[in-house]
């Protein structure tokens, strides 16, 4: 028996033993490493005969094993790469800030993501050790995904969707792996390298990321407390010939903003003027505050809104699973893709998501999470205008995770970033989420961080930072 | 309270009663709605106003609730989407008959995936048990992967490398979501879109999904028993500049083929000579039967050798993780890749993969699965030769989980899978292996699926269709 796991790590363990021996060191006898590793002597002797074949110890029979190796460190070379792997044509972006990882006592109101505390942890517990019994825990599931899982997503969508317009079929929703793969195969299949694809900005910067992986033409579409400039999209349509428009219709990231049904109706007709797609993503769908998410999926029965809606954010970030409903061909070509990307979801994740998401503690949590969201919200704004007055809001969010303020023009902007930072308060700045320039010192506070109870001192932290910073611009303009 | 799952499973059921019932007609009271629901009068309520904002009842005081929506059904027009999604510039390939699912009681000799009694079902089960205890469940891992779990991908190699070769280190390891996804970042970082890639043909058809997928000009390298020809590996890589090549060196799928020592050399130099990368896929790692497999990658330290070694064929289809070791920039590109892609890889998912590999279990797993795959391959191969002497096996595999054998080039193919099928035995043609025109009538036999005992008869069964639709081509010929 060759392949032995046991034997492999006994040799691993000799070749560091033999690496700090001296050289011709001989070795433990065969006796005692049976006996120093709990193993046969036949494993023993495999893992001897496996270093003998890597040249680093010989046997002398009669004698014994020794060592053999001199290991030379070098330092490595790998410059012959640069030629090829050529120029990095699409380079993408470093490690966006909202991904960094932080210690766990500072305020981090940079990541995009929820505490624990705001998840369904005994939830997802559960759903796990009922998965462990199932059948799915060994199985490989459809590629389109799990069937019921695809119907409580086309249920949940049915569920708003107004009389007159027919709601989706199961077999309409693709599960995907997590949203993210969801940006990526929407983009390449509707869209596709080279071709323009309009987005708001500021918009979500994972979408960014994802328009530089397929290689689209990101045209930017301003877009406000209000959602996107009707007038604006309705030009850059005209002007690029464009065939898509990726949004946020419910608590955008990161303005927050929530279309209304006048802006959704103004933004629907030029979408179907120019026989083009709608990619919605409805990623807060479960973070409404004092409003409910507006699918606007829910209104189109022509194929035109290509709707994604991911449950990692809500479940758990373990659970990366997504459901994309799409109609028509343009289902045909996500199906394509997300089979050549990724072949299927894990089977248990998807049955831990459905089991989840019809509990009946599932609604109970939504309650929960919405006071909480809240709160925390509240905690945060107040914070804000009390301690840093100079940091404006942009709006208060109707739902979702954030908070988009924007800091005076005269501000040095690094300079409060990076005292903040001192002082344990991570704040990302603004700047990611623009896909094109941006217009102005703004920055993303996500109320769902770990820490709320100090989300007031951490707003004293930024005013104070604010105030440092703002004064001396205006001391050397003085000056000057 | 608005968005409630319970109210909303409310307006479901009832949008199906009023789509059944005559227009105009009484719903039922609220009193009996909270009955028949189990719910409470608000969320009753709530359930009506929602059915009322769609426009589907109409409430008239002190009288009750009516059904005011007079459904049509239509046909679905999607016709504008031709125009928006344009020619299909890469249109992907079919489902593969490898994916394709089938009932339980047929012999599926199609499939890629090892049955379920070669998994470890106990293994798994008892690692969920232990994830769903652990921080890992709720927590969001680093994108580079679980250290712990890059440090086992790391030491498993080091476990092989010969003396003066230096092993990779754990930073070097990026956890990826599954094989698939693997070889899209692999192929996408390392070559990109219209530049060209090498081949083995025959080779896994998962690559060749992958590379159209990401649009990779591919360059095939005939190859067989004994692994890719060298002079026309080094002639191809003359001809087009490539700068990569892509091989199963362990156990090919479908071929078999484990490159000897000396290949490996050959190969090497060539790939060094080239300034190229090898991109190694260990697919079969855990399935050696009377050899081990023999990772390229353990010989080389200068960044040359990109591995890839998933663990959901050993593992299970559940648990899509896999390691991607790659030293110098092109580890940057490829963690930048694989981050834009997916972000990161479940945590418990991870947590569950390493607790796996790492039990005493393990080991014990493997050299029981060696023992199962010898009895089931030669089952096979003896069915094959007694019963249908007239397919000849390409080789006798050392490994991995399929037979690859040619039919007699007088045969009609087609209509001998479609007789197979006919009687139960489910049998791919080798036609999706090629990502060049087939040079014969091939097909791969999958020895790792359901229903082992039935290969006798499943061979006769292919015998017999072959001996029937030779005669038929055989009569053509002399009529003619």
């Amino acid at each position: 028996m060759s392949d032995d796991s046991s034997a492999a790590r006994i040799a691993v363990a000799l070749r560091q033993w033999i690496a700090q021996a001296p050289a011709e060191a001989k070795l433990p006898s065969t006796r005692a490493l049976v006996a120093q590793y709990g193993a046969s002597p036949v494993t023993v002797q495999q893992a001897l005969r496996s270093l003998a074949g890597q040249g680093l110890v010989e046997t002398r029979p009669g004698v014994g094993t020794f060592a053999r190796a001199v290991r030379v460190a070098r330092s490595n070379d790998y410059g012959w790469q640069t030629e090829a792997l050529g120029r990095a044509g699409n380079l993408l972006p470093e490690l966006p800030a909202a991904l960094e990882p932080v210690s766990n006592d500072v305020v981090a109101l940079h990541s995009g993501y929820p505490d624990r505390e705001l998840l369904p942890g005994k939830l997802v517990r559960a759903a796990f050790a009922r998965a462990v019994r199932d059948d799915a825990l060994m199985g490989r599931p459809q590629t389109a995904g799990n069937p019921r899982l695809q119907s409580w997503f086309a249920a949940e969508l049915e569920s708003v969707t107004p009389a007159g317009v027919t709601p989706p079929a199961p077999s309409d929703v693709v599960i995907i792996p997590g949203s993210q793969g969801g940006l990526i195969t929407a983009f390449r299949a509707l869209v596709g390298s080279g071709r323009p694809l309009l987005m708001e900005s500021p918009t979500y910067w994972g979408a960014i990321l994802a328009a530089a992986q397929v290689g689209v033409t990101v045209v930017p579409v301003p877009s406000g407390p209000d959602g996107p400039d009707p007038d604006a999209l309705r030009r850059a349509f005209a002007e690029t010939g464009a065939r898509a428009f990726y949004a946020q219709p419910s608590f955008a990231s990161p303005t927050g903003a929530l279309w209304s049904p006048a802006l959704t109706e103004q933004i629907m007709q030029t979408i179907r003027g120019h026989g083009a797609f709608l990619i919605e993503d409805d990623w807060a769908h479960d973070f409404g505050i004092t409003a409910d998410p507006r699918p606007v999926a829910a209104h189109d029965d022509a194929g035109h809104v290509v709707y994604l809606r991911s449950l990692s954010k809500s479940i758990s970030p373990s659970v990366r699973v997504a459901g994309l409903i799409a109609r028509g061909p343009a289902r045909t070509r996500i199906l394509a893709d997300t089979r050549a990307d990724s072949m299927y979801v894990s089977g248990v994740l998807q049955a831990v998501a459905l089991d989840v998401v019809t509990q009946p503690g599932w609604g109970t949590h939504l309650r929960r999470l919405r006071q909480q969201l809240k709160a925390r919200r509240d905690l945060l704004v107040t914070g804000l205008r009390e301690h840093a007055p100079e940091v404006r809001p942009v709006s208060v969010p109707q739902g979702g995770l954030n908070l988009w303020a924007r800091l005076p023009d005269t501000v040095h902007f690094g300079q409060v970033i990076r005292e903040c930072r001192e002082q344990g308060v991570i704040i990302g700045p603004g700047d990611e989420w623009f896909p094109a320039e941006p217009t102005g010192q703004f920055i993303r506070l996500n109320y769902g961080g770990p820490h709320p109870g100090a989300f007031p001192d951490a707003m004293r932290v930024l005013g104070e930072a604010v105030a440092r910073n703002g004064e001396r611009v205006e001391q050397l303009v003085r000056t000057v």
